[in-house]
């Protein structure tokens, strides 16, 4: 089969065996996989990544020299049911799956892995039957591939615990920012102010649903929250009333979808009192702030990276019902042949959101 | 009447007459103030906490070359009730308040205000009638003037939301260490892990409540807390069972109360995966990070500074009800003579917590 694997800071298109399933594995033929921001970041600054995920974790996600496996956005198509199986998914059914292969001692992260446990850039994988969702038929395969960076978002939005009451500010429009766009419009929770530098990006947060959309450069998004969140409910002590700044407007939950330095602090000046600030980008580098900010406006700073396997499939059960539109997300379809040039078009954010690979269209 | 007052990074006792009360307030003895950090650090690095308000909220907190007032931790008596206001408090009854005093257009912050408006450093202060709360006759004088601290330290447990599973972590054993530890020992939330380099402190932080105290340069709190709070249940997924690092583990909140650049780096490091994390030291200074630690480990930062009035309020009712167990913290009492020595004292976390002041009994 075919597969496009990274290797030392490059990708490559290889030929290699179709894997064979394990025990409660089963092989599937890939679909459609989403290309992820972090894949491109696995590429262009695998050495960081390593050494960030190694300061955390202790241990290195992927090794830097050998042909690594790229690919954790797929939908698939169940070819053949390994050993130890009960067959609950006959062949030719779609499914998807947390990016996880529950393998000893520990599940192996898929799209991150060697080559004989294959992500979603190659023409076949292995997926453990447990963690099968079927695909419902009304869900197209391109829409179901989205599952995965769709949960990224609804787990962003849950860490944000939104009240009915709360004003949404995205920061940065890239795919992350304009998922959890399309997931608080899902929810009903808005006005929803975004802002990016670029207009393709700010046209696409408006057709995802944001309902004001800003370059930051000309107008302060921190500005348009106030002007669309105040409201005239002074505190009161006893008989008086008094107005403290920042209280009178509905809450603001910002999301960080940008993820460089600088950024946070960025927020941390420009967010009102007691805002609840989402980190969804994924800064690899060293960052500076004044907790000062925090502290004086009470600022709940929540990370957010990954989501559980409830959220997974609850993001799957919004798409199959119709609730979340987020067919604005994919601007490209390609083949594996197309992967390296699709890398470098994504460096602009002027031309592709969300590209598809789908290995068996070329 | 004498007071202490600070200016140019100095304190001065000063002569200064009586102040009038204005319409809705009250004229109270003062019976005793606690001297709090944030006192020591107006004084000793007035510049920078000017400069670091400033920045976050556009006005500076006072002027560094005029008289202001200290003491914001105050327990007073009613001598005379002002014009407009409806006597609720009879001469002679035992009150706190939260330290605001209800003018126009703004409120005026006590303990950081001008000579007219003195804080608890004073023989007499005016406060607002519908701000007071009168002291319970079994709650002595001295330890209703631990409400304003404890009521930041239990609005800091409240930001924590800790679940009845959850395990503390007190890093720093200061005066906000010690009450966050009592606040948590009342809510029978435990076992609670406290570290703080000084054995005075450490002893503390073992009479006020914590179960396992220790030196952060012998044992890693962290270990402490994978000691105790080990439990068996691993993460399920259909039939099979795996269990990932740090989920077999009930969760932990660690409260931040030193509050100097690198400790938030440093719990970030150390502490597991889905820790929050309360900050309640007030760092003035440029601080850095990594948010790969916060976005992998996926924390919640949550900054902590005041309280509402509610809090403050059942504070006091906690302490009423004999549920509030804090005499330890109380090291010292002095008269406002001895103020300029206790701020000497205080730098050395071997000799005091908190000193009380009681301007009367000199």
């Amino acid at each position: 089969m075919t597969a496009v694997v990274m290797r030392k800071g490059g990708l490559e298109l290889i030929e290699t065996p179709i894997p064979r399933p394990g025990p409660g594995e089963v092989l599937v033929k890939t679909l459609a996989n989403g290309i992820c921001g972090s894949d491109l970041h696995a590429v262009a600054h695998g050495s960081e990544l390593i050494e960030g995920y190694k300061a955390v974790t202790g241990a290195a996600p992927f090794d830097l020299d050998a042909q690594t496996s790229l690919g954790h956005e797929f939908c698939a198509e169940v070819v053949e049911n390994g050993p130890g199986t009960r067959g609950v998914h006959a062949p030719g059914t779609r499914v998807v799956s947390v990016p996880f292969l529950l393998r000893q001692p520990q599940p192996v992260l898929l799209g991150f892995g060697g080559v004989d446990t294959p992500g979603g850039y190659a023409d076949y994988m292995l997926l453990s039957e447990d963690l099968l969702i079927p695909v419902p038929d009304n869900v197209p395969t391109d829409i179901a591939a989205l599952t995965e960076p769709l949960a990224v978002a609804l787990h962003a939005v849950n860490r944000g615990a939104l009240g009915s009451d709360d004003v949404p500010i995205v920061i940065g429009c890239g795919p992350i920012g304009l998922a959890v766009i399309a997931v608080l419009k899902m929810r009903g929770i808005g006005p929803i102010i975004a802002a990016d530098f670029s207009p393709t990006r700010r046209a696409m947060a408006t057709a995802l649903g944001a309902d004001i959309v800003v370059d930051p450069r000309e107008t302060s998004p921190y500005d348009s929250w106030r002007s669309v969140a105040a409201v005239t409910d002074p505190t009161r002590f006893g008989r008086q009333t008094v107005t403290f700044p920042d209280s009178a407007f509905r809450p603001s939950v910002v999301f960080e979808c940008v993820g460089v330095p600088g950024v946070i602090q960025q927020i941390l000046g420009g967010a009102a009192a007691c805002t609840k600030i989402v980190v969804a980008g994924l800064c690899m580098e060293q960052d500076t702030f004044y907790p000062t900010f925090g502290v004086f406006k009470e600022i709940d700073l929540v990370f957010s990276v990954s989501y559980t396997v409830e959220e997974f499939a609850q993001t799957l059960s919004h798409l199959a019902a119709g609730e979340l539109h987020v067919d604005p997300l994919i601007t490209s379809r390609i083949g594996l042949a197309d992967v390296a040039d699709a890398f470098a078009r994504l460096r602009d954010p002027e031309q592709d959101a969300k590209i598809i690979i789908t290995p068996h269209a070329r």
